[in-house]
């Protein structure tokens, strides 16, 4: 049982929450039973350390189960450790500590895809995250992050993707320009989602066709620079007074469109 | 210029912050530049009290043009009393108080709605200012509010509508089952959100026809007596892993589908 909040090797896992010790580490923190359920069913390979509580190891029979299944060992914690471990409060008694396994852009675009979202300095975690778990939601076969956009393995970014992190590959610290041109070449056109854009409405037909989306800066959207690498950009109407639409709830629409799209014209 | 924190003036706007006071005195808190702008830009006639500290009537001189355009006076105070005032942590140096004016489920029905929003047990604040905004956006008519939904001048609520509270009709603890029979007489379908639902693609042509769509509690959806209530049940699909999607996300997904049916139909 590991009793000590303040011992060596609760401290490793609680500095997890900075993003210095996960570059230099190559590791992330995962809270809570949902996160490590998911990790342990899809990703049961990227997982190093699951801690829990006896109790909760109770009250959530199936990570136990799902544990036992992926041969990974869990070490019993006090609830104090727990808690010094874990960003969030309610970590519900489950901690695991699991490797960064992101995706890379060209293993994406072999991949054959027909949806992808490209975040282009995404900054807020809580978006970053739901866009995930709506690209995951809407059957994109990727998510590709540039450098600029926050880090993958922030823990509210991994708490917001609601394990969603673990059914998408993710492909981190992208080029744009790279991953436009590769998008293009494997026969995707790049459609920015943008306030400056085209109406949408008018141009929706053009989304059954395979579609790399993307997606700027919550407050400033995408720069010039940025936009020169989409070969379309398209705005999201305001029908009615609304100043302007959350960025993760503008890009689950325009998601959701294309899958729709795709699926209708099939 | 109001110093003193702790005085009686203050501390009634600060517990404008519980449900009780603001049942009690039928007014509710305003926070932060964004929103006296919106209130006193779209609804003046409901401003009742404007406090700014001198420097943020500075900076944000937008809203002391339009507090002088709508004739309400300004209270000097300092940060310390915003600060008290507020629920946030970041008010910006303003916080104005105004009065409930929901509008009636009744009235909703006669101005002739395309696009209605009915909240069913929505419970966490964020949510349902998320989907007032997204409603809002996808140009609905109103919003109504059944008794189960949580209290719309929640300031957490009032915030994450950036506004949209301001633009939209709300009604609010609204009875399902006359809401239901109003909007069939209106001529609305009443489609449920719903996972247990129907496919949504095939049934995507029907989204041309006036719709009150019907979004249930983040966690346990509509129940049967609440779906009871609905000609149509859909399920938006989950192509991917994604064990769900956030109920704002779907919602608006949902209204967007409707206005862009509405609209690609005229």
């Amino acid at each position: 049982m590991l009793e000590n909040p303040r011992s060596p090797r609760v401290r490793a896992v609680a500095k997890l929450t900075k993003r210095s010790a996960r570059q230099e580490t190559g590791l992330f923190l995962l809270e809570g039973p949902q996160a490590a359920r998911e990790a342990l069913t899809h990703r049961p390979d990227t997982l190093v350390e699951l801690f829990a509580t006896p109790s909760a190891l109770e009250r959530h029979a199936d990570v136990r189960d799902a544990a036992q299944d992926a041969g990974v060992d869990v070490v019993f914690t006090t609830e104090a450790v727990i808690e010094a471990m874990a960003d969030t409060v309610t970590p519900q008694g489950i901690v695991a500590v699991a490797r960064q396994s992101p995706t890379s852009v060209k293993d994406v675009f072999a991949a054959g895809p027909r949806l992808i979202a490209i975040c282009e300095e995404v900054r807020d975690p809580g978006n970053l995250g739901t866009i995930i778990r709506a690209a995951d939601a809407a059957g994109a076969n990727a998510v590709i992050l540039t450098g600029r956009t926050v880090d993958l393995y922030n823990p509210k970014v991994v708490r917001a993707t609601t394990g969603s992190l673990f059914h998408v590959p993710v492909a981190v610290g992208a080029d744009l320009e790279t991953t436009a041109s590769r998008a293009r070449a494997a026969g995707l056109q790049v459609v920015a989602a943008d306030v400056g854009g085209e109406d949408f409405l008018s141009h929706r037909a053009l989304l059954s066709r395979p579609t790399a989306w993307l997606f700027g800066n919550e407050a400033r959207g995408l720069d010039e620079e940025a936009l020169a690498h989409a070969d379309l950009a398209l705005r999201l109407p305001i029908y009615g007074g609304a100043e302007s639409l959350n960025l993760a709830t503008a890009a689950s629409v325009c998601l959701y469109e294309s899958a729709f799209a795709q699926r209708a014209d099939a």
